[in-house]
């Protein structure tokens, strides 16, 4: 058996950290040796996490977060903190020769002033953005490979990238007249005690929240900039779902081709011909979020309608292992060489 | 005490019969004589929905629907009853003498051509069209009041127009840049044993359908257009809710004013300034379906969004009480001389 | 129409605070003029609950819990605190001349030992208990009537005590061998910023807690003694359900009486044959928590099993309503001479 | 690469064929190569279950079962159909020289005459009774490697019967004095269009049903019986619990030992020491079903009680998975000589 590589997690707490060490309890590759929590050190992971009984990870023990430390033990570390911190901590990391996945937004805006104007505070760090690669493996698999610094996809912006990418590289739809109406479900507020996600404000309720206000907007507007070759300004809008996992976005553009074209499908379909986790769905069928439960699928339904010329697309991910943790672990394994699905081949859990 | 005016339901088995029945069972001027179903004739009503158990209303004996036994016994007739057997009844009833709230969309558009092409039947009673009114209170209460026919709108459609009403009245927006994005629990779906909308196919998970192609379009077009004056053809797309009860629309327009303009909000409120079930929340809240949940409210939040130059409007009730049920009911009052919240004045049940 | 009996509510912010509000919102004899609350003192009731918009009691000012304007200005106070503050408050609001129902544990026990043993504090008020009357309305109806405090029962014990008081009362079942097993809908828990009742935590998975320790054991206790005419001990344990509402216990006995006697059924629906709120559901039907949500009922089912020689008894019942504020509310209108439904005379939300 | 095992599963479009088809979607020496259903034949799996899209398991084609086909094609298959069906198709299958695991209860019960009683129809091929082996791996992992025909355990007294074991082994409790109440998720209830199992009839709600009366009654006594060396009768009571998958059961027991003897846990940790599917919790947790979500775990938490003289043993484990396909899987791979956790080697998915 190969010896596999050390890596290291910080900020084991939330639901993105909980996903990581879900999919690295299985990985064949590699190994976490480091777990860190200012508030739970001293514990194991099965004290926190008691789904992980029984199996060897969960032995580990919690440690506080110390560079020297992640250092000595690990070859790449996956930040799994809130963004402001984890600016200085992938400096630091990437200083002591590791290579780094930053989960949190602070590497993935290329202008620190956007970055400034979305999340209120300064950017600390701008000298690292540059060699930061936006980690959205559709897109830029060829560079994670190369990288020591990965800016992981926020869950939103995946669900909407992956949706207008083919439409927006092949020039269907007019770029000025796009709307992201996105629903997600509830961990992705978090792992907090909040009375506003507790279950019984949640259960049987639907709600809008940030509407044209999201700070994801600047990200899926930088990427869909890119990929258009012009600027792309456009309203995305954010609801919560009383569900765990999950994330449907209902993508509404105006089509410069015809609604019957076969234009629309065949483009969708040739951008993702030898993409494993992007699925298009057949002619008529809709994605729903509990068939990519669990795993990097990104599901895609297209509805061209004749009387509004519109294209209507639907995208379905699961926001904790596509949206994070997975797509994570994806980069994690291009910049380490190995199988780019390695810990990741599992079929949804369904129902 | 005064005596109570008899009135029927035909169809109790679905959830707007339910509806019906529950909000019946404490009105305190109409008494519910006859309730039909051809399934469950024989039966009391206690029998098919336990929680009716302990009222009088529980010992109700259910009858299969018969024109001459319900003239006999009602003087007005609840038709919950699927669409062109609504129509058939209605006629029936009409011409014995009775007032008819008539649940269907049979009665809606007032162009029977455009029924039939989005129902895919024929209308077989177009004569009767005229003289429905369509029996959204804050439009056309004058009308329902005088009216022997009404046509209850639908539950999405009641969403929609009541969020779109004042900025299409006011020429706020434009016409011909709308998309509404509706989100409804699956009550919506009617009571049926279908697969689809079984428990372990619907729980945390969320997904679209009919996008663009739901029936309910044509009656928002009809609606929008009388309001704006000139015709207005939208994209209407829908999405299921793991919920019991309740419809989110968020509805995308683009402004002809000016994003900060204090008329956006205070359109919204002049219009609604004497509506006692419209709700316009304050700057920066938004609806949840919770805060409707068993009532009349239509809850309306807006988003104005200077990057966007659009004005995001959301809108929530609950598709039984006020999308359906509450709202005929609301009808019957009002066509009876009585209060129009007679039987609905209650608190939301929350959580 | 009659002058309104002036009422305040102290803690407004918990669930049965907010219940209570939505009950006295179309309470026909009461007025509630005061609503208090330290961490919201200064907001309008519509502010902390956006589903009382609209509504005369949304406009109401939370003030901060003061006992001579309480005094001042109600005839009557709900104590919606928790134990130990309770007890406090309601000496004060007694001396001050006021009727008071208590929702805590303050006064349910009659022995202050036992309070002490099963909550860990002192019990400062002991003087109070002897005036104190358990407001179960179908045992203690008429000294409610007479009472100047009433400790309203916990959600867990009415749905217990009313299982079991005719297996009791008419010695169908042995005293030494009953075992409950309780589960309760998240409302339960309380309104709280906690982590272990945050949406991801509870939906989508049940689990059990404080087996064999939860402090409503003595409660029961107590009474099923009393019932009994001999000390009852019993195993009473507690699970958490993914839904808002609902208490469903299943209650394990030994019968003293033949399974297939017809004296079962028979003692059941004499016991409770004046009682409006409890259904004793026909042979072979068993609750279901829906169709008392929202309500006062208590809805009872039966099933002797002849192989074991047992009879497993289920009850379900609103945990808020009748569990908590609608009891309250029942209680408070028999102290104030009202007729006991008033404001509580409602169908349950189906679904 | 070494040569996969053929295997065939007749029924795949129940929830339980549905499970074994995800768990055998990523089995390393498994190869699925037949899968059957009536009424979908001719389709794809991809095509009914859209989560395979992608996969090579999606492209297989539903075929109509044929014994002769079957046997040509495959080695060991795995029987997803009704009671009654299956018993005529295994025999079928084992006279062709096939290994069969068969999910029905058609062979679980040693006593033909048990089968009819509580199955209410004559077991039509008792002679293959006495060779099939009841495959739950801790009481009979060294028959079912041997076995030709395996009778998969219910999900209901897989959660029992691991839950007694120790203590009815060791003799800690009373045999005649318990009782288990168990709540199951709604996949337990079949992939069926029923609408009992409708969404809106399941969400925010909580039931008993076939209270004394479940047929997996006399399995459970059956395996209890064998255990503690006499005749077990025990009352077994079941609940639909508003979640997809899992079951919780909690046990009620009578100690012979002292409650807080230190042989009770010593018991299950000594019973269970090298079982990697059973999980005694630590002192003070209570199992949850997520915590075994999509596993064959089997999570016990013990909780005795002094007051009562009890012991509580509360169970978890995933009905689908430890429940029925996973299970079957475990029984297959040790019928087959392939380790036992062969395509089982999972985390929980959490949340």
């Amino acid at each position: 058996m190969t010896k596999k590589t050390a890596v290291g997690l910080v900020g084991v707490t939330g639901y993105t950290g909980m996903e990581l060490a879900r999919l690295l309890a299985g990985h064949p590759f590699l190994d976490l040796v480091r777990a860190t929590s200012r508030q739970d050190a001293g514990k194991t992971l099965a004290e926190i996490y008691p789904f992980l009984n029984g199996s060897s990870l969960g032995r580990l023990d919690i440690t506080r977060p110390e560079t020297r430390d992640l250092a000595s033990a690990c070859e790449l570390v996956f930040l799994a903190v809130p963004h402001k911190t984890a600016m200085v901590l992938a400096d630091e990391l990437l200083d002591a020769g590791l290579r780094v996945v930053d989960l949190s937004a602070d590497f993935r805006l290329t202008d620190p002033k956007v970055y400034q104007a979305w999340y209120g505070v300064e950017h600390t760090c701008p000298q690292r953005i540059p060699e930061a690669v936006y980690g959205l493996p559709e897109l830029y698999r060829e560079q994670v490979k190369a990288a020591r610094l990965v800016a992981n996809p926020g869950c939103y912006p995946t669900s909407a990238i992956l949706g207008l990418y083919p439409a927006l590289a092949e020039g269907l739809v007019h770029t000025e007249d796009i709307v992201v109406d996105s629903k997600s479900g509830t961990t992705g507020a978090g792992r907090k005690a909040v009375l506003a996600t507790a279950f019984c404000e949640v259960q049987d309720s639907f709600r809008a929240y940030a509407l044209g206000r999201h700070r994801h907007t600047p990200e899926i507007e930088q990427e869909c900039s890119k990929i258009a070759g012009r600027e792309v300004v456009l309203s995305f809008n954010t609801h919560l779902l009383p569900i765990n996992r999950g994330i449907l976005s209902t993508i509404y553009t105006r089509l410069k081709v015809r609604a019957d074209s076969e234009d629309i499908r065949a483009a969708y379909e040739r951008r993702y011909a030898n993409e494993p986790w992007v699925r298009v769905l057949p002619q008529g069928a809709l994605p729903e979020t509990r068939w990519v439960r669990g795993t990097m699928y990104c599901d895609i339904g297209l509805a061209a309608d004749p009387r509004t010329q519109r294209l209507v697309i639907v995208t379905a991910i699961d926001n904790l292992c596509r949206g994070a943790s997975g797509q994570a672990l994806a980069n994690a394994n291009d910049m380490l060489g190995l199988p780019e699905d390695a810990g990741l081949g599992m079929a949804p859990l369904m129902p």
